[in-house]
C-alpha cells in the first residue's frame, strides 16, 4: 500500500510482530488504528503467540551469545525468521477472520541478536549498533503487505540507545491528565516509561532497568535441563527462600546505578551472567536461586525507580505488561519492593499484558508510514525526534 | 522526501552507492534521472571512488570468508559501513558542487558478506539469502536523504537468485532496436546481460558467469604480500605465460556448466578456491598464475556465451563495464576468447566503466521509490516482477 493511500484511510488494520530478548516465540497483534500522534486511537482485534521450536531458539541463542553465529548462519537465520514472522502475521489475521488483503500494514520488530549501544571506535569512527533479524522483504513477499522493520537503527544513528522503543507508545496510550504513571514492561529485559501527570513528551523518562524474565528464565531452563523455559506463575520461586547474600551481590551489578539514558540486553544479563551465578552459588538450592533472581528483578526495578524516577515527580501507579506480569510471585515481590505505587497489570487498562509489545510495534509502524517521528528522545537519549524504521513495499505498492 | 513529492519532480538527483565483492572501496555516482521504466533517461553528473582502509577491508573479508565474523562484529560492521557510505555520498555531492539538500534520493547496495542463493532446509523451511551490510538508517540520518537499500532480499524472497541486479538497468539503458547486445560487468564477480535486438524485458537473459576480478585480485594480493590489490592494466599477467594445464583444470569448475539462472560470490571463487590454486600449483610462477587466472576469467565468460547465450540469438557487440574493463590484458584475452563479438568499454556509450554499478543502483532506487517493479525475472529467475529494496526516510519525510 502506498503511503498516501494509507494516510487517507480513516481506520487502518495493522499487524505488529514482536519477538523479544527471551527468544521464546513470536507475538502477533492485529490492531485497528485511527489517527496518529496524540490523536491516535486503537483497538486490539486479536493477539496470538507462536512458540519457536527448540531448534529455532537454539539457532537464535547460538547467534546471540553462543558464538556459533558466523555470517552464513546469520544470513540464513535472517531469512528463516522472516518466514516465521510472515506465518505469525498470517495466523493472527486468520484467527481474526480477516483476509491478508484487508490488512494495511505490518510492523516487525525483528529478533535482537546483538544490542551494542556503547560506542566502540573503529578506524576513528564511533560505532554503536543493534542487530535485529527477520528479513522484511520475506514478510512483504509472503503476505503481500507493506512491512515496516528495523526500528532501532535510526534512533541509534541519532545518538540514542535505540531503546526503549515503546516509551513513545506508552506516552500515547497511557498518559493521563491527573495521574502520574509508570509503565513497566517485563520482557526478557525490563523497561520503564515514567509519564508525569499532564506531561508533554519532552518530560517523559524511559530506560531499561535491567533483567525482566531473562535471568529467571535462564535459571529455570538450566535447572530443568531445558524442559521448561520459564517459571509458570512463579511456582518454583515460591518454593524457595531468598538468599540475602546472593541478592546483595546481584544488586551490586554496575548497570543498576548507571544513570539513564541506558539500555541493556543479553550482553549484560545473558549466559555469562547466569553462569557466574551458578558457579559462585553451587550450594544454593535451585528453588532458592530462582526466588532470589526473582527478587533481584523486582529490586532492580525498585532501585531504578528510587534512583532516577520517584525523586523527580509524583507517580501514583505502575502499569505492568510483558510476560513477567503473568509471574504472580514476581508481581508480589514488585509490590513489596515499591509499596508506594499501586501496581496493576495492563489488562486492567484494556491491553493484555502479553500483547503489549506487539501492539506497540503496530502503532510505531503506523507512525513510520505517516512520516511521523516516533522515537522519544527523552527516553532513548537521541539528539532529536526521528522517523524510525524502513518500509518494504507489499504487492499493492503503486 | 515523501514518495509523492519524489514522483512529482521532473528531474531527480540520485546518488548510487556501490561496494562490490572485491571489497576494495565505495563507488558513488550522482545521477540526474527523468521518468522511469522504459521512459527513463539519465545523465551522470559525477562519480567518485573512496578506497576502504586496509583495516576496513580486513573486517569485511573477516566476516565474509575468514570466519571472524560473529554477531557482534557483523552488528558493528553494518554501522561502520553505513557511516562510510554516507561519507561517500556526501563526497560525490560536494565534488559535483551540489548541496545534500538538493539530492532527492540515495540508493545503497551495501557490502555483500554472504550470498547463499542455494536452498537449505531449516526446520522444514527452504532458506535462501544474501546479506548486505551498510545500515541505511545511518546513511539517511547523516545525509538527511531518503535511502533505498537491501535490493537483493526481495528478489530472493520471490524465488530469484537476487542477482544480477543490474540486468534490469542494462535493459533500460542499453537495449537497441537494431543490434543484439551483451552487457558484461567485470566486478569481483562477472555478470552478463544479453539483450536481443528489439527484445522485450521478458526475453532478456542475465546471470553471473563466474569470477570477474576476484581470482586475479586475490592472486595479486597474495603474491605481493598485500601491497597491491589488483593487476594494474594487466601488467603482471602480461609478464607471464598461460599454463594450459592449470587453465584446463580451472575450466572444469562445475559452476561454469550449470545452467542459468545462477549467481555466485566469494563462496565459490573466494579464499578457499584461491588457496587450492596456490597449493596445487606451487611450481607455477606468480606471473604465470596471474596470466592463467586472467585467461580463465575471459574463458569462463566465453563458455557462458557459447553455452547459454550465442546459440539462441544474434548478438553483435559486448559492452564491458566494471573495474575489469581497465585491465587491458583481460580485455585482450576476452577479445581473443570471443572473436565473433565487437567488445567495447561502456565509456564509448557514455557510461564510464567504473561508474556503471553505482549508476545502476541509483536507477534501481528511482524505480523503488516510484513503486515500479525493478527486478528482471528472466535474469534472476524470480517468479514475478517485484519492487526491490526498503525505504528509510530522510529528514524531509513528510
Amino acid at each position: 500500500m502506498a503511503a498516501q493511500d494509507f494516510a487517507a484511510k480513516a481506520e487502518r488494520f495493522i499487524i505488529g510482530v514482536m519477538s523479544g530478548t527471551s527468544a521464546d516465540g513470536v507475538d502477533a497483534a492485529l490492531v485497528a488504528v485511527r489517527g496518529s500522534g496524540e490523536q491516535l486511537s486503537w483497538r486490539l482485534l486479536r493477539h496470538e503467540t507462536l512458540q519457536y521450536s527448540l531448534k529455532v531458539r537454539d539457532l537464535i541463542l547460538g547467534c546471540a551469545e553462543g558464538g556459533r553465529g558466523d555470517a552464513a548462519a546469520i544470513c540464513r537465520l535472517n531469512v528463516l525468521l522472516g518466514e516465521l514472522f510472515a506465518r505469525a502475521a498470517a495466523h493472527v489475521a486468520a484467527k481474526a477472520g480477516i483476509a491478508l488483503e484487508g490488512v494495511d500494514l505490518i510492523g516487525s520488530h525483528g529478533q535482537t541478536i546483538q544490542h551494542l549501544p556503547a560506542p566502540v571506535s573503529i578506524t576513528g569512527i564511533n560505532v554503536r549498533g543493534s542487530l535485529q533479524l527477520g528479513e522484511p522483504a520475506v514478510i512483504a513477499e509472503r503476505t503481500g503487505i507493506t512491512t515496516v522493520a528495523q526500528f532501532r537503527a535510526r534512533d541509534l544513528a541519532a545518538g540514542g540507545q535505540g531503546s526503549p522503543l515503546h516509551s513513545y507508545v506508552d506516552f500515547l496510550i497511557f498518559r493521563n491528565r491527573a495521574r502520574g504513571r509508570l509503565v513497566l514492561n517485563l520482557g526478557g529485559i525490563a523497561s520503564l516509561t515514567a509519564i508525569p501527570a499532564s506531561a508533554p513528551a519532552e518530560r517523559v523518562i524511559g530506560f531499561d532497568t535491567g533483567p525482566g524474565n531473562l535471568v529467571i528464565d535462564g535459571l529455570v531452563s538450566r535447572l530443568t535441563s531445558g524442559r521448561e523455559a520459564f517459571d509458570h506463575g512463579g511456582r518454583y520461586a515460591r518454593r524457595g527462600t531468598i538468599s540475602q547474600a546472593l541478592l546483595q551481590s546481584l544488586l551490586r551489578h554496575p548497570y543498576l546505578q548507571a544513570p539513564p539514558p541506558k539500555s541493556c540486553g543479553r550482553e549484560e544479563f545473558g549466559l555469562p551472567f547466569l553462569e557466574r551465578i551458578l558457579k559462585e552459588n553451587a550450594s544454593v538450592s535451585p528453588y532458592d536461586l530462582i526466588a532470589t533472581a526473582t527478587r533481584f528483578t523486582a529490586d532492580s526495578i525498585a532501585v531504578a525507580c528510587r534512583s532516577f524516577v520517584l525523586p523527580h515527580n509524583v507517580y501514583e501507579e505502575a502499569i505492568v505488561s510483558g510476560g513477567g506480569a503473568r509471574n504472580d510471585y514476581l508481581m508480589e515481590q514488585l509490590r513489596a519492593a515499591i509499596p508506594e505505587l499501586s501496581i496493576k497489570e495492563s489488562d486492567e487498562y484494556g491491553l493484555p499484558a502479553h500483547a503489549k509489545e506487539a501492539v506497540a510495534i503496530a502503532i510505531l509502524a503506523n507512525e513510520t508510514m505517516l512520516g511521523m517521528a516516533n522515537n522519544l528522545p527523552a527516553a532513548t537519549g537521541a539528539s532529536r525526534p526521528v522517523v524510525l524504521g524502513s518500509i518494504t513495499a507489499g504487492h499493492r505498492s503503486r
